[in-house]
């Protein structure tokens, strides 16, 4: 019904994650609004985005390199790596500028539901870059089903191999209410009580 | 914290209607799993979309010619003009099949927050249209503050016309349950009812 190339730019909405036809109806008039010049800058960058971005051939971050910022840097402790699921994380634990070492990314977590197996993601990275120099592996994957699975997986893998392994804290979000907060969460704050 | 260009693509999605950050990084991971072709292709619709659409320049319904097909066939009534907000109603509309008189699209209503004025949208070219081979004109506009009110100040501008002027039926949607009915609805479903 509507013109061929404004059914394609919808259609390519219609790929994105949780977006229906509607919003992608949306998305799509509102682009006719842009301003031409920019939508082109955008447009050129998406062609080139799988190009551009490549992921560190040490930690699997996001990057424009072949080894990342954090990777490089000379500035943080190689003696403690924090495992996490994606890219996200990283920016995540970053913007706390309270963590110092290096990153681990999975670029997924184990899910039977998904058929995701610990092959498919990067464990046998991980294992590779366990050595003595490394002291601590904080496992740092989401408190999921998945997360917490993976974290036993990789923790088992761990045992021996002379690291300490360590794992987020659990326990209700700052800011957060008491009775807003589900079961699970709210013992393990229990569990996980501290001296004042 | 993410690579530049991957930063452009969040940007990208941020201006999107209800995008936020998070969601919009949501959107660039996944055009990052994408088909590099199919994206590639995308992109390349995006860069021309502007270009390719364009607005019939008799009902400015969207067209990828100078004229839309709906004013181009020869087996629409002439004597019958929908007047709708947008393009998405003719859609609306056509997905129906049960109109077949023609189209006006204004491209907005006049909205006093918004600071739209009768001047901002197409009701001049409306107006232009109006002559003895139209009978009838329906007003389309949606039954919002804003859309009834245009419907009103285009009413008054076709009064003493000779056109009859109409409007959609207000009442309760098909389907639809009368205690989830708002008040207003239910008044005009109050006010509209008929005979069995």
């Amino acid at each position: 019904m509507y013109p061929r190339a404004f059914e394609e730019l919808v259609e390519f909405f219609r790929i994105l994650p949780g977006v229906g036809t509607k919003t992608a109806e949306r998305y799509a008039f509102a682009l006719l609004d842009e301003e031409p010049q920019r939508l082109d800058d955008y447009a050129k960058n998406m062609i080139q985005i799988q190009d551009r971005i490549k992921f560190c051939t040490i930690c699997n971050h996001m990057c424009e390199d072949e080894v990342c910022d954090i990777c490089q840097s000379a500035s943080r402790d190689s003696k403690i790596l924090c495992v996490v699921q994606s890219s996200k994380d990283v920016v995540a634990m970053e913007k706390t500028s309270e963590y110092h070492g290096k990153y681990h990314v999975l670029k997924g977590v184990i899910s039977a539901s998904k058929g995701i197996m610990p092959a498919d993601i990067e464990i046998d990275s991980l294992l590779k870059r366990i050595n003595s120099e490394v002291s601590e592996v904080i496992l740092a994957t989401n408190p999921t089903v998945d997360g917490e699975t993976t974290a036993l997986y990789i923790g088992k893998l761990l045992e021996n191999k002379g690291v300490l392994v360590t794992r987020l804290a659990h326990g209700l979000p700052m800011g957060g209410h008491l009775d807003y907060a589900d079961e699970l969460t709210l013992i393990k704050a229990i569990e996980g009580r501290k001296k004042v």
